[in-house]
């Protein structure tokens, strides 16, 4: 059977990769990938043929995937955090009626959400929308409707893609909108460098994080109106202890 | 150092364990968890002090948790799935204060949204919400709100919690709601028994899912206004072929 992988390495170098991602890379011939995640994993799959492409090239990644699966080579598509969250396994799954004879098989990972939450401290506890402030490929327009229900209707937010060269206030911009029905002294969070040198994380107001310096490689947490700080730690009650 | 890890173990039975959650289990005195995940890690640590209590008796379990790392004793309280996603890690935090010498660490494991989307497909490709039916400790009003605003913002939403003995009718009324502003073609599906034996899927439109029966056991997705069905799988497109 020709089989293509799409795989989650977690927000990390390689802690947060689990067994069955492990055996998967390990049972591939070919590992293809975005350049900076295959320069990461090189050194744990010296004798693997590895294959990569710079950003913005999703679309010949994938194809070049399910191509070289084609040929009966059993092929690894990694990506960081979850493949299944903006990552390439919706693409692949697009792409893939090209390739009838490759079968697909998507094995997750730890999405910046949930690694992110776990160094911010108890974040995500309670129902919450995940949110990307990328518009390179949806208006902003949609963006702002989705960030307005998700204050509206007191959802926690984890926000994706907060800032970029491009787009230095959009956090700002969210922040105001998310303001329109939060109260300034909600908690937030953010983690920068998830699972890599250099983690660090900051617990702070919605007021304040209106005014953050963001980059792309950070991921943002917004509470709802249960959300506390307990030891410096962001925290959503699920209400066992308020029942 | 007094030391309680907060660990997931993912949707199964362990092979979606992390490197790192398999090193905390390691590196631990003591397990502590809810009976079902006790019984389903017992095997795998025959040398552990193992510790659980039975559902409902979630405080009881992390103070016993907290309570025995103040012994000196390294603690892992496990979750199934990740933690910090309804699981324990908020109550850990909350309680913790009581026990001011015990450092938690929290262990992000894959949660069955990501769990389940791998096994559907690819429907959390886009900005989703995450929304649990069970009313123990939320108001049903409130729940209602979040469905309603998830659906007009034309959020994908990720169901936990969709049915139980006492709320057998409760993803028939969450469907109702969706279905005010959603299409009744809308691709949607579920999973039941992630990771497990018996681990099975179903791809429907929503005026099926309104008719489904589901148990406790099952994770269900509904789609945005651009997901589809390719191959049998639910897809929800980013955005690359589109733009």
């Amino acid at each position: 059977m020709k089989k293509l992988y799409v795989i989650g390495l977690g927000p990390g170098g390689g802690q947060d990769l689990t067994g069955r991602a492990a055996a998967a890379l390990e049972a591939s011939d070919v590992i293809v990938g975005y350049t900076v995640y295959i320069d990461l994993i090189r050194s744990a799959y010296p004798h693997k043929e590895l294959r990569s492409t710079p950003m913005r090239k999703e679309t010949e990644r994938c194809r070049m995937a399910l191509e070289l699966a084609d040929t009966g080579k059993t092929v690894a598509m990694v990506c960081s955090g979850d493949p299944g969250v903006y990552g390439m396994a919706g693409l692949c799954y697009e792409l893939s009626p090209g390739w009838p004879e490759v079968e697909l098989e998507v094995i997750p990972g730890i999405t910046a959400a949930c690694g992110g939450a776990a160094v911010l401290g108890a974040p995500l506890m309670h129902d919450f929308c995940l949110v990307s402030l990328s518009d390179l490929m949806t208006p902003w327009e949609k963006i702002e409707a989705r960030l307005r229900a998700a204050a509206q209707a007191d959802f926690v937010l984890c926000l994706y893609n907060p800032s970029s060269h491009k787009r230095k206030d959009y956090l700002q911009k969210a922040c105001d909108i998310l303001l329109e029905s939060k109260s300034p002294e909600t908690p937030c969070g953010y983690v920068s460098q998830i699972g890599r040198e250099g983690e660090s994380y900051t617990v702070l107001p919605l007021s304040q994080l209106r005014e953050a310096q963001v980059d792309m490689f950070t991921t943002v947490f917004v509470g709802n109106s249960q959300t506390t700080v307990i030891g410096g730690r962001m925290v959503t009650p699920r209400g066992y202890l308020q029942r």
